[in-house]
């Protein structure tokens, strides 16, 4: 995990070399919110599926620095004062609070067009079918049917009572759809089939779910100086969550079981799947 | 001119059919900002240069429609209240203030995404190398080597004097960069290779100052009602603008000989280069 978030920092930092001209500050938007902390969950799931199927890893390391490319773009949005108005993020001030409200905003948007940009890259795939499908799956999960739209439940959630059914449609939406995309996007550089993918779909599917539960649990009993973010904001904002739904013990048992559940889909995998299966456990076992 | 701003209106209104669900606020703000509107310049280009190529019009309508959903999301953005802070936008309330910040920067967020997912679709190109390489086009110029640096420069133009070189480079980012990628587009969906692009390249770039010039122009002498957006922006930001450093004799003459230039770039096409021509001179007549 520290090898893929030191190749993930080094993406970035020569992705990002500041100009010497007035973009520099949003290059330096860019830097503070993409380089240095976080779990880089979603780089892992990208490398270790590309890593089942022989993907060469300097082509891989691309294609999970693009995906992680748009989950710090969304952080640097969901953290605005107009949508969760957090101070805190991996650790540090968030993007706004260090380069001001303006400079966030466009360090997310052009860190979401930098994710395409290197998933279209050829040096990320040489065939062009792996890069307009890998595209059109990260488009298809940060879009009104995915991460955006998770977005919009979750801003509705604050003023409105949801059920569990909503609250797991929300989060499958918001956390869900990317993490699927992770994997699917491994699997699709390795050339497998659409109809190859369903088992590591049913291992996605139910590792973002696990991954959302422990993250209600944490919010509820981490420890905000190691998550290095705020928490216990859930149920400040009213919130319907996982944690509120179903009672602690329940939902520890859940997501054990959704654990147990993603690595059953891995059967047909060997040794080779290993990696997959420990980050599984790890997403319950967490304390970030 | 009509006829693709109807096109587009009627591709938005299907992709953004709102669902039943709490997601519906935010797809009744891309609505709100994407469906009616808006002099459709980038969609006109796309289609006029796919046109030059005997591309079919139900595929370039699609990428027209992925390259107008970015300007609509940069739009959106620009007009938030720590960027621009706009109340009116093609004549009826920006997003935020019909809809509120944080479904605003989610809306813009969405067709960002949506923009992106419709160069990748099948249904917009069979070949996949076209696909990836309009995809790749549009990322380049929205990211922060285009469009989002553009506008970094641009926030910063309130706090500095730049001149005429720094101005222009500005504007070459952020509206340049997107009326060339729409140019560029048209001609990868003909299937014109790189090394054929020129002449048409030199065209949108001198298109694209024009267009700039006319706007500074149209945002001292204009009617905002015609409009349909506040104007006298830029002097009462202290911004300098090519009207500022150049004055208006000297900007709207200016402005003509790009408009020449662009057309010589286009002599080597006979009439089927028309509409580009046409464009060119309107770009400087508009009022709005």
């Amino acid at each position: 995990m520290g090898r893929i978030a030191t190749a993930i920092d080094g993406q970035f930092d020569a992705l990002l070399q500041v100009p010497d001209d007035a973009r520099r500050e949003l290059y330096e938007a860019m830097r503070h919110a993409a380089i240095g902390g976080g779990k880089r969950l979603r780089p892992l799931l990208v490398m270790s599926t590309a890593g089942l199927f022989n993907v060469d890893e300097s082509c891989a390391i691309r294609a999970a620095t693009a995906v992680e490319a748009l989950h710090v773009y969304s952080l640097i949005h969901d953290d605005l004062p107009c949508m969760d108005d957090d101070d805190l993020r991996r650790g540090k001030p968030t993007t706004h609070i260090a380069y001001g409200e303006a400079a966030a905003v466009l360090a997310g948007d052009a860190l979401h067009a930098l994710a395409f940009g290197l998933l279209t890259d050829e040096r990320t795939h040489s065939d062009p079918f792996v890069r307009a499908e890998m595209t059109a799956c990260l488009a298809k999960a940060a879009g009104p049917a995915g991460m955006a739209g998770g977005q919009m439940m979750d801003l509705v959630a604050e003023k409105s009572k949801f059920d569990l059914q909503t609250v797991t449609r929300l989060q499958l939406l918001k956390t869900g759809a990317l993490i699927a995309a992770c994997v699917e996007i491994g699997a699709i550089m390795g050339r497998v089939p659409s109809d190859g993918r369903t088992s590591l779909r049913g291992y996605a599917h139910d590792l973002g779910l696990a991954f959302q539960i422990a993250d209600d649990i944490l919010d509820v009993e981490g420890d905000e100086q190691i998550a290095g973010k705020a928490l216990h904001k859930d149920a400040e904002a009213g919130k319907e969550t996982f944690l509120s739904l179903m009672g602690l013990e329940r939902a520890k048992e859940q997501a054990q079981m959704l654990v147990d559940q993603a690595k059953s889909h891995l059967k047909g995998y060997g040794e080779e799947a290993d990696l997959l299966r420990a980050i599984a456990e790890y997403t319950i076992e967490r304390d970030r």
